[in-house]
């Protein structure tokens, strides 16, 4: 990837990310000062070479209800001719739009790794509450309610039961170094079946993926959406982990059937979960799993937290440091 | 501590406990066989030289609440003249009864240790669960709502902030060892000031607790009860923490001021808290602790767990052969 750095690029922003870091982004670039393009100011058609879709932007959105100002800022990167890189603050660059424009040539990069500290405590948040009966005990303490577990219905020891963590970037390193920490066994499910280097981890690629789920006590999805894991976790799946597993779900609703899911959260094959992902979002208020018991849900919330923006805008300004200079940009998508 | 070694010791156990454990009893004795002396059996005043107690035992009591079940054991060990050692499966000796047989002479032993990781496990859960705003993303799920948070009202990032742990145990070790490998900052509070040979965490002495507050984004209580640490935690240092700190308490409900703390939570000047532990137990119907948002409460459940009753038996057994052996018992309260 090579640039005229001579030309300073005009940049597609919000007026919010723009006002923010109108000055970083200068000094970023280096050259000449770049043009913002303001979204809320221009219309379809109007041309740009680069853009930063900021959280600001996506707002209120989900992948599948696009709200208007969302869809503003989706029209402009779909109609400038110039258009030759699209920055988002999420990891993943699964949103339509961002699928579109890779297939008409423009590089899109994402913010991977921005929240996966976050991410990954929230995975674990919700595999130590499932695992502390929380759902339970906070129904009691909603009736004011004194009531100890039963004898014969206590938690299990988590100490050594084993935690299979499909993906290993950074969200699944951090949830196996907490899970690791709390004296559970981690198996690491990945492209390949070499361990990395960073940790003695058992390792398995995703082709075995069946080989270790009968071992699984929980199974934690924290893979990007490829078309190696759409639609991995169905019955088939589910029908190979022992009875009473629970499942996590940090990484996209698409990696798993959610009815199949839904079965095995019936039938009581799958003892809980603790999904953040849907197959539709926001997940429609008729769906089970609202209600079904064992279940944790929060809304596609598991990567919020009030430093990602920072994170997520350094990230952008290094790539566009390297854009200036013809490097190589980081986190492209493929 | 010595003993005869020859005499048989006679040993009050529960129906339940003798038929569990009876065969291992009188193969970690050793020599000729114990006699049991079954609680259900017996009356007050009958005679025996030890006592377990275990689970089954004080089932549903607590410390403040004692069932008739319960009391009949207590009062069998207050009127047996022989008693020279009592066990309890609990990690601390704060039951009056116990405070009592230790003023009359009687070696009494915990089962410190014993759930020791489970404890750890449900404090690090209501810790994650209140710092990835779960109370209020449960209160949504149940009203089927999808409503992920404000950018105004995100979380905060947990990365970096820090946990004053209060009490550098088992439990508070195995804390600080999760939140460690959350990339949180931890600081021990203890007796000495000495930091322990297995690890490098920051040190202070319970004297030096008003020092370390204002640091505390978390202030953990992994303690046992004692003169020290009664009311430990009361408005002064309370006052001492950042506005928005959180509490949790998985020690023992004495070690707070509970009035304080339901003032700090009232003001807002404590954010949030996870409570395992109360001054009364149960926890009365009318105590504001239900219902104050952000307040995570658990019926004294946070060591429950099926693998503790083995291990509890096995930490008994294990001083059981030390005691035939002349040797020191293990885990004496004092």
């Amino acid at each position: 990837l090579t640039v005229a750095a001579a030309a300073p690029p005009r940049i597609l922003l919000s007026t919010a990310a723009a006002e923010r870091l109108g000055q970083r982004i200068g000094a970023a670039w280096g050259g000449t000062a770049p043009t913002f393009v303001l979204a809320e100011q221009v219309a379809p058609g109007a041309d740009f070479d680069l853009a930063f879709m900021t959280r600001d932007v996506t707002g209120g959105s989900t992948k599948y209800q696009v709200l208007p100002a969302t869809q503003h800022f989706h029209d402009l990167m779909r109609n400038a001719p110039s258009l030759r890189w699209a920055q988002t603050h999420s990891a993943g660059a699964d949103r339509p739009v961002l699928v579109d424009l890779m297939r008409r040539g423009v590089t899109v990069t994402t913010s991977s790794g921005a929240n996966a500290a976050v991410v990954a405590q929230s995975a674990v948040a919700g595999l130590l509450a499932l695992a502390r009966h929380f759902p339970q005990l906070m129904a009691a303490q909603r009736d004011r309610r004194w009531a100890p577990l039963p004898q014969g219905a206590l938690p299990r020891d988590l100490t050594g039961q084993t935690a299979v963590i499909v993906g290993w970037g950074p969200v699944g390193r951090q949830i196996g170094a907490m899970l690791s920490a709390a004296a559970m066994q981690c198996i690491a499910v990945r492209r390949s079946a070499t361990p990395r280097a960073d940790g003695a981890v058992e390792t398995v690629a995703f082709e075995a993926l069946a080989d270790v789920l009968p071992r699984a006590d929980w199974l934690v999805l924290a893979c990007p959406l490829t078309d190696r894991t759409r639609r991995l976790i169905g019955a088939a799946a589910l029908q190979l982990l022992p009875q009473g597993a629970r499942l996590v779900n940090v990484a996209r609703g698409e990696v798993v059937v959610e009815a199949d899911v839904i079965a095995a959260l019936r039938t009581g094959a799958l003892a809980g979960a603790y999904l953040d992902v849907f197959e539709q979002e926001p997940l429609p208020a008729d769906s089970s799993l609202w209600i079904l018991p064992n279940v944790l849900l929060t809304p596609h919330a598991a990567g919020h937290s009030d430093g990602n923006a920072e994170r997520a805008a350094a990230m952008f300004l290094a790539n566009l440091t390297r854009w200036a200079r013809g490097e190589p940009l980081v986190n492209v998508a493929a």
